[in-house]
């Protein structure tokens, strides 16, 4: 089964793969590893997922706003490799997460991604991972996610 | 004289390697490069060393927090690995600190991490490094740091 | 033309490249790619850009001193690489914002080593980015920017 029938099963649908908020490119590919620009939250309708985990954003909802950062990064994935198929290993995500100072599940809303990764690409999916706090993010949304890829070649 | 001979002499027993406390695996190797996981500070007894540097933990106690970072890191090398006599070169450290909004110290706690690498791998244990802060991170703990490392093939 | 002929049309001089604040080295060059330590944004005197964006500091003071980051990183790369020549493509920036938690334009702020690195290199001065806040950074500086860079070989 490719990944695309897979994401068809799953019901899900890959966005538009988001125009960088600025000066670079969504993702570059060398030596193997495809870097990936950090996707911020964003909703079905394109709409930014603003919030403050621990302030005015429950884990709920942090953890889907984390599913849509992974979303965002699958459609990157297939805009820069032309198929998913390509995909070899999800290899790191690296996940900040807008948050107040008392705020310390950090992971469970990073597992929004993670556990979407590895629904969507199996074995391949599983993956490395860091998750920490940061005091606000741009534009103000809840969480913003970047990624390594090893290709195949 | 190899690597756990080295770390024997050093006195440094390898912890377990700790699971991740989410939806990832501890490290991934793609390209020659193995990514490590973040990994956050716990103490010889397995218990989360807990605290924010500039509020509640002096720098002396944020350094010792991030060397058990970096023994964890170790554990999960060796774990991945097999031998730790494969790692070629410690890449890059990724450091993260628990900071008061008045704390500048971030260099100092991360030396914790990075002069272990130094004594237990020597020259190749020489390895560039981010070091910043955050304004908390998972489960409350004091550092997180995660790793980049060149594997022999 | 040559990357320094370039530098020397733009009127970029490089600085001498900083030492690590701590126990690092600045760059690490493994699997083709070149992963270069964290560098804080100082100014042309050598003099450390201090600041909190949202605080003390406004976006242009900000983006300049993002540039000198990136300035700083370039000297970096010459120094590891031996000539500019060698570098094959910024493949990824990582740029940490000292923020007041109001502060949303990260973005803005990271331009300008983004900008920076298309003038210098062109086409492979297009890069992946992540661009955070960090509630304080090392010393007191405004940004902190980390870099991955493809090496010919």
């Amino acid at each position: 089964m490719s990944i695309d029938q897979r994401l068809t099963e799953l019901g899900i649908t890959l966005p538009q793969p988001a125009a960088p908020v600025a000066a670079y490119v969504p993702a570059v590919e060398a030596s193997g590893l495809l870097h990936i620009s950090g996707q911020i939250s964003v909703d079905e309708g394109g709409n930014l997922i603003k919030g403050r985990l621990g302030e005015d954003m429950d884990v709920d909802a942090g953890t889907e706003a984390a599913r849509r950062c992974g979303i965002m990064l699958i459609a990157q994935m297939k805009a820069a490799l032309g198929s998913l198929d390509r995909v070899e290993r999800i290899v790191k995500l690296g996940a900040f997460v807008s948050s107040a100072p008392s705020f310390t599940d950090q992971p469970k809303v990073a597992n929004g991604a993670s556990v979407l990764m590895q629904e969507v690409f199996g074995e391949a999916g599983r993956h490395a991972r860091s998750a920490v706090a940061a005091p606000v993010l741009p534009l103000g949304v809840a969480v913003e996610i970047d990624a390594i890829v090893a290709v195949k070649r």
